[in-house]
């Protein structure tokens, strides 16, 4: 048996999200199915985390084990052909018996795309959250600062979860302009890092920075959001299509 | 009475293309059918020129002449608002009465996209062609040069469409290289322009390019194929989804 590494890119527009539902499609239950017509029994996959109906993956890490004697480059191709086209495999690694997709992780990149012009092109739309009133960037920027480091990030938290703890460490979060070229107006984009995130976390982180970001809100009340530990308190969840998981770090 | 030139931007890949057809959905009929619900009558909107089922716009321009008295920002506003967001207006002018959106256009813009790389991202799938073995780009630059300036031709037009003449004048053909940056790899891109363009003339001139980059042509049978004006002396038609109309100029 071998323990495999899977890298993946999809685009969440179709799916119900990356685990396996009782009804809908997710990316899970296409891999699965895909893997035991190779292996010639049931598979489990094991992904990184969830990611919700509708949101996206540049990077996302998958593990399985499997009997299959099967040549890597040549499981890629076979999935690749049975997988629709908005799910590709970009590679496949044998890593250590033992390596678990979720448990081994010590790290994750989130992007979050906002496309802060009047209008959203339609080679943009299912990847960006159109906000067309103007934003303050550089506010948003400094707001932002405010969650850097270890928190107890409760306030930032979906609704029903379970988790042992809400304390999370966010490493980074950095924004990158809009950058208008001549009709073509590319989105801005935050890319946060961190040990972990909470279910939600990063739409909701996103939410409240628009509010600040909007004027509706003065950047001081991210940090005494924060604080309270109570998710009314902070702003409401960015829609799931601007969210690209980027990459897993173990 | 005002004539508008409208500027429009459309993912084809849902559509059985600009022109109005018995059946599925067009680009012109989704237009006709919004505006004739702000006009209170039917209206003819005029496009540049038909494009194909699954064929893209970054560009395309289309007139119309409306008796409504509607500000123009306002009613830019209100088609945006009842088209899918795979078509958005992104500009409305009043123009000279006499104004004709194909009959006044003296040159077009396309971009044709290639992917030459093992894997298509989900998120380029519907916009290119994908060419996963390599291609030999300056000679794809070099032999497309064979085709600028004033020439006819027959033998890239598809069958099926009647035409005064099959002369055209090509002004440009430029090729811009892959860019691979870190997991995206980006398509090369074919830029061309000309007076006018024959049915599936860009598509046809592509495939013919990527036989010469492929290695299966010499570069010297892109000139005896068009000098033969027969059809069946030139490459293959390239698949609509790589192309894009970019610009309309007047």
């Amino acid at each position: 048996m071998r323990t495999l590494k899977l890298t993946l890119q999809y685009d969440g527009t179709a799916y119900v999200g990356w685990q396996r539902q009782e009804s809908g499609t997710s990316i899970q239950s296409l891999l699965e199915d895909a893997l035991a017509r190779i292996e010639g029994a049931a598979v489990s996959v094991q992904g990184s985390g969830r990611t919700d109906a509708g949101v996206h993956a540049l990077g996302q890490t998958a593990s399985v084990v499997l009997g299959s004697a099967i040549e890597l480059p040549v499981l890629s191709r076979a999935l690749n052909a049975v997988l629709p086209p908005d799910v590709r495999v970009l590679g496949i690694e044998e890593v250590e018996s033992g390596f678990h997709a979720r448990f081994s992780a010590v790290g994750k990149v989130y992007e979050y795309r906002i496309l802060n012009a009047p209008i959203v092109s339609p080679f943009l739309h299912r990847y960006v959250w159109h906000v067309p009133q103007p934003l303050e960037i550089d506010v948003m920027r400094e707001a932002s600062q405010a969650l850097v480091g270890a928190h107890d990030f409760a306030a930032f938290q979906g609704s029903g979860s379970i988790v042992a703890t809400t304390d999370r460490v966010i490493r980074a979060i950095e924004w990158q302009d809009v950058i208008t070229t001549g009709g073509y107006d590319l989105p801005l984009v935050m890319r946060i890092e961190g040990d972990g995130f909470l279910r939600h976390m990063v739409r909701n982180i996103v939410g409240t920075m628009v509010e600040v970001g909007a004027g509706r809100w003065p950047a001081q009340r991210v940090a005494d959001a924060l604080a309270s530990r109570d998710r009314a308190q902070a702003g409401p969840t960015a829609p799931a299509r601007g969210l690209f998981l980027v990459r897993v770090l173990y």
